[in-house]
């Protein structure tokens, strides 16, 4: 009988449901809203309501279910059974201990990780990564998150914090990050990063003949969208941006190159729905950034499973033995 | 019966040997001009001779030897039984199969390791890291070498090639390094570092009260030595320099710890025999290049075995079933 894993996708926005095989096979699809507004009390009846459903459905078709698997959010702590951090977009989510309330409703063993984390792992283990022994992950959104899988296991560090890619210290003495450091890879190559880049060439264009500016003057505020769009019309300074972009982001992932040797890098987040536009600038500057002899074995690729990449590391927690919640 | 291996640590200058048990007991130790200056063929004759004296004393002494162990510099291809590249100080060294040799001499199983990694992992196995799980090691010296273990195992990337933390590019855009790469650590960090930031310094002490300038006069050339020496009598200019030297290393230290989130990080290499100014001057620095989270548990200590770690590192090659030449 294949393994099956109840997972979960915690989100801002969403709470993503479904079945997972150990194959990879994903059903019972559901997508709920998830209330974060309401507070955590209805976070968690919406977790349970969805564990239910996806039961009675699991059930019904006679799928054993051997784990629930939780992507959230913070960092998690199993004795506590929630979180011991984090998830500062979550008012409250901190003190909820839900990893116990699901095990007391259902009597399922209960696993649960960090968002970025799991995606990483969902990518690693089902998505991008399949049969890859050493792979790093840089989720690139507000921030940049990383997942990093060593012999095909999640590496977590001593105590829990490693892969804080974001926070490689890349342009040292330079813009301040959130963390306070100066001069954070994820400063320059994610979200805030991007659009100081986008604005300085923007300020620099005197002649203001760049397509962006009459879709700003629509829009109102400059996206990275707005900057991948141009740039796939041709638009002489989006290229020019895109092509900076590329080099800050390359720093970075060339660094990571240069540590970990890996087989692969997947490229996820938010910004990396660009596509191919983002991921050939990044690989035009990769030589720039990094050892011959490391990156020559190295595939750079962009992440696969897109919005089900959580759900899908949800599973790896539960099939792994990862994080399960000892009552 | 305790587990013994038969040690060989290949320098620049010297050939050093000796017997270690698995507990990490070293005996026999013995030391001979390597004679590199006069090629491969008398690198190997020295090896050989170095082996065969061990293997009479062990002989005496009933004691069972297991495996040969060696560092070396270069990178080792356990096929071939000698090197792939680099160890550009020992010409003709790349062509030589020792391992080959050591294996048709002796029928004795032949484990081999770049030198840098053979450092890190008798410095974890058997110094400053015992005990510990993950375990980032930098070698400071002229550049920048790393040693990563990670559940007490070496982590050796895709291709063998992990472990570059010199490369690690923390000053983007900044000065060349020998690698080609603008702002690596190492060209920060390192000898070539430490003696443009010393330069620096003294460039704009126009009224020359330090006594760098003094030594200087007397000794010809400048060296991290003398700048150490003079910030530990409390040369003002000098405490200046080292307090940058602190701030260089740890902007690199403090990326690793952010990725990692190890137990210990060691510094050793030649620089690192400086000693607690430079150690101390490193941990100051460290707050402003890591998060609090990732830093809080992890303990920065210098290296512990010195000149002997190679040849600790020899024996966990061997302990370890680490690069074993198959015949």
């Amino acid at each position: 009988m294949e393994r099956h894993a109840l997972c979960l996708d915690l989100g801002g926005t969403n709470l993503k449901g479904g079945i997972v095989s150990q194959k990879g096979e994903l059903s019972k699809h559901r997508n709920l809203p998830a209330e974060v507004e309401q507070g955590p009390e209805r976070i968690l009846q919406n977790l349970i309501r969805m564990t239910d459903m996806l039961l009675k459905e699991a059930g019904k078709d006679s799928i054993p279910i051997e784990g629930i698997g939780v992507s959230t959010p913070g960092i998690i702590d199993t004795d506590f059974g929630g979180l011991t951090g984090g998830a500062v977009n979550l008012p409250g989510w901190q003190n909820t201990p839900f990893m116990k309330a699901l095990y007391d409703e259902f009597h399922i063993p209960v696993f649960a990780h960090n968002d970025v984390t799991a995606t990483a792992l969902g990518e690693a283990t089902y998505g991008a990564g399949v049969g890859r022994k050493h792979v790093v992950m840089a989720s690139v959104g507000t921030g940049i998150g990383g997942g990093i899988i060593i012999n095909g296991r999640l590496y977590e560090g001593a105590t829990g914090y490693a892969g804080e890619i974001g926070h490689i210290v890349t342009f040292a003495g330079g813009h301040t990050c959130n963390c306070g450091v100066k001069g954070c890879w994820e400063e320059y190559a994610a979200l805030r990063g991007i659009l100081r880049t986008a604005q300085e060439h923007l300020d620099r264009d005197a002649k203001r003949e760049s397509s962006i500016f009459s879709t700003l003057d629509q829009e109102g505020e400059l996206t990275p969208r707005i900057v991948f769009d141009a740039a796939r019309e041709g638009d002489h300074l989006a290229l020019g941006i895109v092509d900076e972009i590329g080099r800050n982001t390359a720093v970075g992932l060339g660094s990571l190159i240069n540590i970990f040797d890996p087989d692969m890098l997947i490229i996820g987040g938010g910004i990396a729905e660009a596509g191919d536009i983002y991921l050939n600038a990044i690989r035009t500057h990769i030589p720039s950034w990094s050892l011959p002899d490391s990156r020559e074995g190295v595939e750079i690729v962009l992440a696969k499973l897109g919005s089900k990449a959580g759900i899908f590391g949800a599973s790896a927690l539960v099939f792994g033995d990862i994080n399960r919640y000892m009552k």
